[in-house]
């Protein structure tokens, strides 16, 4: 914004547009949008921002966030606790819970490998899921992180972690996704379709 | 978001996607952005909404926002003040701004006329607009709303209005935007551009 425009207003945009995914313009007509806000819902949104930072911390157990020591998905009973499936953000895990159909628990390592960024396992939640099964009752690890350069190398290096401890690790399935049209599905895909075909 | 992420989150998650443009899972997104901020960070942004909702206001004079009584622009000695710009909002006086070509002042109606929508005269500034006209010293106003269904008639609406004041009310020109490719161009703006056709 030039520098007719009050500094305030300049600030407020500058904030929205470090924020992912959000350019200079959408920042400014966001900044703007605030103006024509009521005080009340201006507080309760800064109020909403500082609640978030203050009172949602890493479940102590799966390091998903959550306002308790131990998040509600780990201290369901009901829930199969020999079972991890390992993501790499919050996000994953909403997305696995629409499903309705896991019944395991998670854990939440915040970040895939990527030693090129600077991103080692020690800056993963590695260190946490090793504490989690060498207190054993875990049969089995599911590596659910993306199909991409560092979703295969971090699970790859948690097999390599976990197997000596005797515990099954597998990874998702790759293949067509349900109601794609397989001519426009990309040739990697395609071959994992193929090679992981089942028998009817 | 589901019933086993931290309300906190739930509640930031909502008040983004309040905004406008940004749908329920980039709000999501977004607020798992900000539990990856430092408590600095946070605070500054919960911050940069207050101060804009408290700080800044409409210049008394031209409407647009400003932290001061009088904008820049308006207590500009430099800039023309016989020449009023009419536009919608504060990021058009922004647009206009950044052709560096404009040296008159602007007048910032916040909105058009939209009667469905419950937009009628008194709900815009063009009692302000008329209390400047009728100080005396203004010369042309030139109309520079979009050219949309409710530009058009605000844009009508301020010339029945001004044109018994003795002010000349101008609009802005319509035609082919510069680089654009005859070919795509809508008929309207085809139709426009014809109309008002020059002598080379």
């Amino acid at each position: 914004m030039a520098d007719h425009n009050a500094l305030p207003l300049v600030i407020l945009a500058e904030k929205f547009a470090s924020l992912p995914g959000i350019g200079m313009k959408s920042a400014q007509r966001l900044a703007y949008h605030v103006m024509s806000m009521n005080d009340e819902e201006v507080s309760e949104f800064a109020q909403a921002l500082l609640d978030a930072k203050r009172n949602v911390r890493s479940c102590k157990c799966c390091q998903n966030l959550t306002e308790r020591e131990i998040c509600p998905i780990c201290s369901d009973d009901e829930r199969d606790h020999s079972v991890i499936c390992v993501v790499e953000g919050p996000k994953d895990v909403t997305a696995f819970e629409r499903t309705r159909e896991y019944n395991g628990v998670y854990h939440v390592l915040h970040g895939l490998l990527s030693p090129m960024d600077g991103i080692t396992p020690d800056k993963l939640r590695f260190r946490e899921l090793l504490a989690r099964i060498s207190q054993g009752g875990v049969e089995e690890v599911i590596m659910a992180t993306n199909p991409t350069v560092e979703g295969d190398a971090t699970a790859m290096y948690a097999a390599n972690l976990l197997k000596p401890l005797g515990v099954k690790v597998t990874r998702l399935a790759f293949g067509l996704p349900v109601g794609g049209i397989l001519e426009y599905a990309d040739e990697v895909t395609l071959y994992k379709a193929l090679e992981n075909r089942n028998e009817l």
